[in-house]
């Protein structure tokens, strides 16, 4: 399975599982995995900002690397995103030797021009091999990299190994529209574009003409029904089960602690064993959950998946 | 009428009204602080970052300042923030000539250390002087500038005039569950604490201990019957309220593109007579108008104001 | 007088004197002034980063530019970089009523895109109308906006009345020779190349064809030299001279410190009655007075100049 | 051979050596290192900023550390600096093993608030073990991260493991004054201040009252002159040859093109085989060599060392 632009559907941000103790849940991971399949997903993505990568030892990442690609039967991506590019080639070449099926590279904070974006994108291919898929992740919020539609064009036409766009500017509701006019215009070649921003515009992300989502939402099996609705027309539908879950999803959204917040609701569904997050990370203070458990009493009105 | 920490309700941030060629739409500035009025609002917030006073020449602010504080009966809060003290202190003083009850100061973006943060808040009071009461505006996500709770404890106790915290830290809830903890440990001076973020996350705020909002929303109606809804204890129906408000307040929040949003609806709602943004300002296209009409249109099944 | 692209020679930009109390010192603007036109400038600069212009008040702003213009017999420049058009066309207009030569427009430090930037431009320009020759400032460092050769290029070919760059990228020689090979390829409109960054590239920026200096270091008399040296070919003579003074121009670029080390100069040297700086400044200990002073008796053994 | 904070003199800030082709060249490494150690410096610091760390992968820092270590005869400090502190951990604990004297820990650039940074020390402290001497950077101008005095004395007082500050603040000559003030008075636990900046103001960091210097200015040799003279009392010589040595220094400190300049020039003195940097990075133009030779050229007629 390699990752094209024929990509649609979910793709899951898979949270790292760890024991109380800070190390690796092993057993979490196979189900997290199962859980994620079972959800409905297309594809996996691991080792992103939020599978907490940079807290990984070279040999943790290989680890789970392994265990879930021999797991799960949908396209794998992985996050290879390093300060230098001989980490990069090194992590990428060894993901798609186990059987990845792409990787995913965002920008270092430092870029500023269109030209610094562009030919950092072209030496990062130029060092991982022009033969491994990857998605280009665009995200400003987080990353303080702004692309341009033009600049996301030019890294697109100039390598064909770009075959998704992570898009999570924001706003970025025009952007979608902007690539998708010039995809129909042949100005920019096909690609898969996923949303992320923790699904909180997917609803009219998919209005604008997404392929769907990649993002750890704790329910990715809403997510999949949303981008099914979407899909098939079913505009208010869509709309209705996503506006159920929003005041989860907005408050899954907090900076620094929607990791906290998504882990402790996987770890309520029964899809890790424990909501442990690595140092530094801020702990989710005993109020904090009494508002995701009200929340999660709230969504479940309309949702029994959340009747947790 | 002088602020002062007993403050609570919704302050209104005022949008600034212009004429299609952009110049000051005069008419509309008393259409929309009758608006606001007729909203139930406790006070208004005129000339801050949604008011788009730095688009704004020194006259036209005093002839906004003039108007709005000659016809409204609540108190009216002037943002001052400036690049240098000296017209910071022009403009506080002039505005309370006229009638203002206090100024809003928000941090300059090149301030880091918690010393730095004391430090410039003190030299602002030297500058306007200690008998006008202002707000301390903590908005990291816009301005950059991160202040800690023990930071904001500093500045509120060593100068009696901060009256107000004008609460927009993301994620900022324990941060107000400190800050009242600290008050009723005697720790910190009494203060009024009002949200911002767009309302963003109003609902909770409410339950951490907040005394109202301070935004812009173009529903501050709705804001209003939250807020007394949750004053009175009626959490279900304040958060039923919120909720399904909750779609079009992420629409609206969105960076670059709120204002454009927020205008539209005012517009719609005969607040103001155009939704004309001054230049550099990012246009609403024709689609997000059609978005933004499908999520009143959402909204209006659960609240009539919204059916317009 | 109007500024037009064949500028050369030192620009100094000048300070702004202020009483003890803090009061602006308008004895002092003539003496300074008299005091740059006896250095033997070209031209002059007031109302930049370094002449305190956001702590002034507008009145302030026009009495300086009144002052300057009708006192000095060469092409003032005045900055009317400002949060907003208004401000800035306000400003723009004022200032060449009065008799400037020109005007000076920085980037707000929210830029990040090539098109941004470029868009910032043609607002600006059509906010204070295309017959007032500017100056583009490109000072990354303080700034924080990058501009690429090509995005300057863009922003001179667009806009006729962009007569001059302000040069102070920071490494900016490769700059400066690629901006000149376009110039002579026919690929960029002439325009006078004047550097900043306190003159600390100044030796190397004239090898690379820049047409002199607009920055404040406190020997504008030294920078002239200098300048005039390199054009006539003394390249030897004019690195002596320079490096001389390179203790103390390095000393005088410490950011945030170095306007109150250049006004302790130009005290000093008589150009102006007080070293005072408005609120807020950092204030120059007395161990680094007593640096300065040594630095001085330093570059004396060169430059007799400095015998102060 | 353990850190402790009686080090002084000059530790030299050691380049990578690479082939042509990128890859490691082991053979300059060895060459390199003796070429510091006849310069007389004190100590090396290896895997900093200015040693490419970012680009090595995880085998060849570990190959460099190990050669380093068992040639040199003096102290090496490592940079362990890293995204997570598993891998922070990891890099430490096995250079300590190899024989390092200790380690240097830069603050990751998402630091705001004094308790942020000092709260990353302490995590830091716990995940390495406080068994292990660390250096602590403070380099606000590449690094964003503002330390104000109070910070470091924090963090000194609370880690008595941290023995070192490797200062680098901009401007920083007050800070230095600050910290050794306290610790005449006892509110600071000794410690050695060793300086950074590319060197540019050694002349007066030695005044104030640092221990020497850890950069990697292409003369070390240099340096360590520099440091004895003025630790022997003779300030005007130490500035006498200092002086020379500026408008070289000054050219080598710009951001993105001094480590170019640096590898030039010791590939000249023979301390290195090639000039090569790993990519991403700038290359010199051939312009720029003619100016270093030019500037090498001027710096020999004061110091024949500069002869090549």
């Amino acid at each position: 399975m390699r990752l094209d632009h024929t990509a649609s559907g979910v793709y899951a941000i898979a949270a790292t599982p760890f024991l109380p103790d800070g190390a690796l849940d092993y057993s979490s991971v196979d189900r997290l995995t199962d859980f994620y399949l079972e959800s409905g997903v297309s594809g996996l993505t691991i080792l992103g900002i939020m599978g907490e990568a940079p807290k990984l030892e070279p040999e943790e990442s290989i680890a789970i690397i392994k265990q879930v690609v021999g797991r799960a039967d949908v396209p794998v991506v992985v996050g290879v995103s390093a300060p230098g590019f001989a980490a990069m080639r090194s992590l990428a070449r060894k993901s798609m030797d186990m059987g990845a099926a792409g990787v995913m590279i965002a920008p270092p904070p430092a870029l500023r021009t269109d030209d610094q974006i562009v030919t950092y994108y072209a030496q990062a291919v130029e060092a991982i091999g022009d033969d491994i898929p990857f998605v280009l992740q665009d995200y400003p919020l987080t990353l303080t990299v702004v692309m341009t539609p033009g600049v996301i064009q030019r890294i697109v036409n100039d390598n064909p190994s770009c075959v998704m766009l992570k898009h999570e500017d924001w706003p970025g509701l025009e952007k979608i529209s902007k690539l998708r006019a010039w995809q129909t215009s042949g100005d920019l070649r096909p690609i898969s574009i996923l949303c992320g921003n923790g699904g909180l515009f997917l609803d009219f992300e998919m209005d604008r003409g997404a392929d769907g989502a990649m993002t750890g939402y704790a329910f990715p099996d809403m997510l999949v029904d949303t981008v099914k609705l979407s899909q098939a027309g079913e505009r208010d539908k869509a709309h209705d089960l996503f506006d159920a879950h929003l005041p989860l999803i907005r408050y899954e959204q907090q900076q620094g602690v929607g990791l906290g917040v998504r882990k402790y609701v996987l770890q309520k569904r029964g899809a890790i064993a424990h909501d442990t997050q690595r140092k530094p990370a801020p702990q989710l203070s005993a109020q904090a959950k009494l508002e995701v458990d009200y929340l999660l009493s709230r969504v479940a009105r309309f949702d029994a998946r959340a009747a947790i």
